[in-house]
């Protein structure tokens, strides 16, 4: 698992609020209210500005300046934005693991496989468990890549994919087998040094999701 | 010029952090004093805090639980996976722009050729003067990009890129005219839509930037 720092107060609250939107317990375009928030978590309101300012660097809120905080709005055009640019980010990161593991034998590759199995033991599980445990397989990649910048930019994207994933998991047609073929494909792809094949596969995935997700919102 | 809303205490203050950073009035691993610069600017800690957030998500601090800020390390690994993945953002942005671009005619590229004709104008100018330019040109390409994900996220990547762009620009043998010739190919390759062509600029102008700055370090 690795050495962890401790969370500060202001990274719980604002993943506490960061999973209020994922889940859409907050909505799109609702009005942040920092005073409820304070008051209901037992914090103080300036914990509660610095979350904030976490959440706008994970694309999850807009801070419009001497008005407030709003949940960012899941449009068709900024869903379009987010994932072009997730699925590129996304493949640079496989690509950069191939690279960067090619001739080490599998020993290597063990993280990613490791969470593959977690994947599939999720199959079961409720949608929260499903989605995270996909977001798991591309954390594993981090160390892999060896570029702190990269893991550090993918991090902050990563929840306001995960809002998108999660509307995408709740329609009727999502099919749970397919994110596990991808995430194995991609594994392969990684191993045979494919860079080709692995942005084929992230940006035919990313693709399917959006338009799940579309749909789900349409429906 | 566009509507930009006003900008908030916070920011003024993270703008002033990152401009001592960049330039290097606060060095790299130096340790943060909210205390001394809530004193020194006459703001409160809260707002300083909340400004350190803001650094962090530019790459330009590391925050550590319980201990405080520091500037962040600016070593070979460092800025080569900075550079690394800047040079891939920047590539992406650039493609974006040419495919967004195709066939809308030379209006449409009006604010790129501005920036070069500005950039041109500081080759007479001071080091700072010339290397924002330099940015703007960047930043005229966001709105043609039509990604805002795309460029909040080069909008935080690039004071860290500023500061080494910053160093190199101190070498000796650190030539203005190529940034400038690095420009109007990109204009070039953007016109004559040629996706390989913008990566192997773009790849090819940051190694250059990379090894000036890696070098002004050493000597």
């Amino acid at each position: 698992m690795g050495f962890k720092p401790a969370v500060s107060l202001t990274e719980q609250i604002a993943d506490h609020l960061s999973n209020e939107i994922i889940t859409g317990r907050l909505a799109p375009t609702e009005r942040i209210q920092e005073l409820k928030i304070a008051k209901n978590l037992g914090v103080s309101r300036g914990s509660v500005r610095e979350a904030l300012l976490i959440l706008e660097g994970r694309h999850l809120i807009d801070i419009i300046p001497r008005r407030g905080a709003v949940v960012s709005a899941l449009d068709a055009d900024g869903m379009e934005g987010l994932l072009e640019l997730a699925s590129d980010l996304v493949t640079l990161l496989f690509q950069r693991v191939a690279q960067r593991t090619a001739g080490t034998g599998n020993g290597t590759m063990k993280p990613l496989s490791a969470s593959i199995d977690s994947l599939t033991r999720s199959l079961a599980e409720d949608d929260e468990g499903f989605v995270s445990a996909k977001f798991e397989f591309v954390q594993a990649a981090f160390p892999l890549a060896e570029n702190p910048y990269l893991a550090a930019v993918l991090e902050d994207l990563l929840p306001a994919v995960h809002r998108v994933t999660r509307q995408a998991s709740a329609h009727p047609s999502y099919d749970r087998g397919d994110t596990l073929r991808f995430a194995r494909g991609l594994l392969e792809a990684i191993r045979e040094q494919q860079p080709e094949r692995i942005e084929e596969l992230v940006h035919g995935h990313f693709r399917r999701e959006r338009r799940l997700a579309s749909d789900a919102v349409v429906h």
